[in-house]
């Protein structure tokens, strides 16, 4: 296989790229906010209270970074009644607010939402408001509740995830260009690999070419491990060295005007143990099995589901073995958050998944004090085009580094 | 005044530093619980839930990047009962969990918790289980609620909050030393520095010192604002070019084994405008009104509050006429988390502050559409010690470069 080289993949967005985006939010807005209230009716509501961040940018425009929520008080949170959107900030946020909310009105509260809260519901007629019960603390929704005990609050569904899971084209464009992101870094990262160097060193370095690249972020930490770190399907790079012929495994993502990627290889640092090779094939044809089972369905005409998604990459595994050796699920769902819904999942719903959408296909194999293997791609699954799609681009076939 | 330079400042912390503070933490683990449990009596509790990040580090010893808990699951989510720690960890993070929450038992747990709920508490004689009602979303408060009947869930205070105020003797150290991180990086930025170069380009190179030089991570996303956009007290560095004569405002912080510093200077990119200068000089009493306020009470043997170290800076900013340009509070409490008790703000309690501590003392002046400064140091409180002394060590006086 020819070693892959950065410009093998898409180069980063252009700024008429990133205006185009912004101007496709805008005007995708007014849909989004409709999708939401059309849900109010059955539930006899009169309003939402929205406080996740993802949320706040979909349906507000407010940017928040990862993690700033927790500094940022109520600043943000919003409420959207069947004709207005309000949305808090306390002064830090409020000019902030003011240009990026632009369709909103932007009420300054610091500390005092409990107290603002019964006039706040009152300027847009709200007296029963639908709360996403996993979004708010159990403290706030007591001191809400007991402030205006005019207004009732009921406990959303996960309203907003499931809108979110079905992706308007200029999202999976952004999603695509954070996968070319990745690929790009990790092809750029290739010559810095030879033994000795830290999975810490090799992370940061990564990292470094994510950014440098076009992201203003990554999508979460890289995970750069080696041989027996790689068993950990969550670890974090270290001091240890990578060894000739053990297993090197990345698992990073990019964020591209607020929408994320996610991949993972699994390389060689030098020639690969027969043992090794074998899981890796393995783990390679667990996700095909999944991918093809997706392409499958959509020729038959067929739905496809999460759970049996799952089944096809787990069936293959556990042909081979290493059922024992999977624990995590096979997919999930990916855009403004690292994970959302759907989910491929042994405990997924059987039922269709949402088109069109982007989630992880990423099979594992895990042995304990030795070495682990991960193969995940970003796959587009378009329903209604017939179209399943890598947006992830690296090659997947065994590469031998260093 | 000589130019900072990186040398100014002390150096990244070594190898054996580093081991000194893995083994303070296990130290001052049971002590840390003691200190938890010690609560349970006059609350008729048996244990306690915790679920945020920052408690399941200092408790248990598992540690969880920032956001990583949104992706985690249960994992790290910790019951303490009078004689035993329990720590779920689904199959990515079971391995990790045994390994560094030592002392604890790690029971695995994925999507099922509520399920467990009743055999979990059980296992640990637990029937009333304080959680800390501002970090338990309320739908899952309501799911373990309903799955076991017999164990009454009791909203807890801000008791670890409360605990971590106090910093031991190697938290301290390690905040000083993610504060010399951001000293020296800020000082090995300076050269770089000049007319034309983005806030954005100037963001990303701090970032890169500060991760270089001893750092595993950000305390947040770096401010680099310049001009105008430094008015914007939480604004996001962009494509805007430092201009002559402009003040350039860097608000940034380290994170070092776990601990994290934050600092805010306003530099000047050429010659001040004397207006400009008028503004740097005021914050710049006002901060030091405020250490004065905090060394002058414990030279008279008083306990030093937050909202008088608040109004002592708040007065000076008044008093000068810009009073309505400071609408944040003075200064937060930092370690695990960036904001952390106590608050020096208008709000704050009159009480004593908490002894030994750390907080940032971080008045500012934002004028909307023309510029801002701010100016934050971390500062140690030790009352018992009589000792008031900035942790940041990178010159306040008014620096002109470019």
């Amino acid at each position: 296989m020819p070693f892959p080289v950065p410009a093998d993949f898409a180069g980063p967005p252009s700024p008429a790229h990133r205006r185009a985006w912004e101007d496709a939010d805008r005007a995708a807005r007014p849909a989004r906010l409709a999708r939401l209230r059309a849900r109010f009716a059955a539930t006899g509501v009169d309003a939402y209270f929205g406080l996740r961040r993802e949320e706040i940018r979909y349906l507000t425009g407010l940017v928040l970074g990862e993690g700033e929520e927790k500094v940022a008080g109520h600043s943000g949170q919003f409420l959207v009644s069947a004709d207005s959107v309000v949305v808090l900030a306390d002064s830090r946020y409020r000019l902030q607010a003011r240009r990026e909310a632009s369709g909103a009105r932007v009420e300054e509260v610091t500390y005092d939402l409990a107290a603002r809260w019964p006039a706040l519901c009152a300027s847009v007629g709200a007296r029963r408001v639908a709360v996403p019960a996993v979004d708010i603390s159990h403290g706030l929704w007591g001191e809400l509740a007991a402030a205006a005990p005019g207004v009732e609050l009921v406990p959303a569904g996960a309203w907003v995830d499931t809108d979110r899971a079905v992706k308007e084209p200029a999202e999976i464009e952004r999603i695509a260009a954070a996968c070319a992101v990745a690929d790009r870094a990790l092809a750029t990262l290739l010559p810095e690999i030879r033994p000795g160097v830290t999975e810490a060193a090799l992370a940061w370095s990564l990292e470094r070419h994510v950014r440098e690249l076009a992201a203003e972020a990554l999508a979460f930490d890289v995970a750069a491990l080696t041989g027996p770190g790689a068993a950990l399907p969550h670890g974090s790079p270290g001091a240890r060295r990578i060894r000739a012929g053990a297993v090197l495994l990345f698992d990073f993502g990019a964020q591209v005007a607020g929408y994320r990627s996610d991949m993972t290889r699994t390389l060689f640092a030098g020639e690969p143990r027969a043992a090794d090779l074998a899981v890796y094939e393995l783990v390679a044809r667990a996700q095909a099995a999944a991918i093809d089972y997706l392409t499958g369905e959509l020729a038959e005409g067929r739905a496809p589901n999460g759970r049996a998604a799952d089944a096809a990459a787990r069936g293959v595994i556990a042909a081979g073995g290493h059922g024992a050796h999977f624990g995590h699920g096979t997919g999930h769902g990916i855009g403004l958050a690292t994970h959302e819904v759907p989910s491929l999942s042994r405990g997924a719903p059987e039922t269709a998944l949402p088109s069109p959408t982007v989630f992880s296909v990423e099979p594992g194999i895990y042995l304990d004090r030795r070495m682990g293997v991960r193969i995940e791609d970003l796959v587009l699954l378009d329903a209604a085009a017939g179209r399943v799609e890598r947006l992830t681009r690296f090659p997947r076939d065994v590469l031998v580094v260093a």
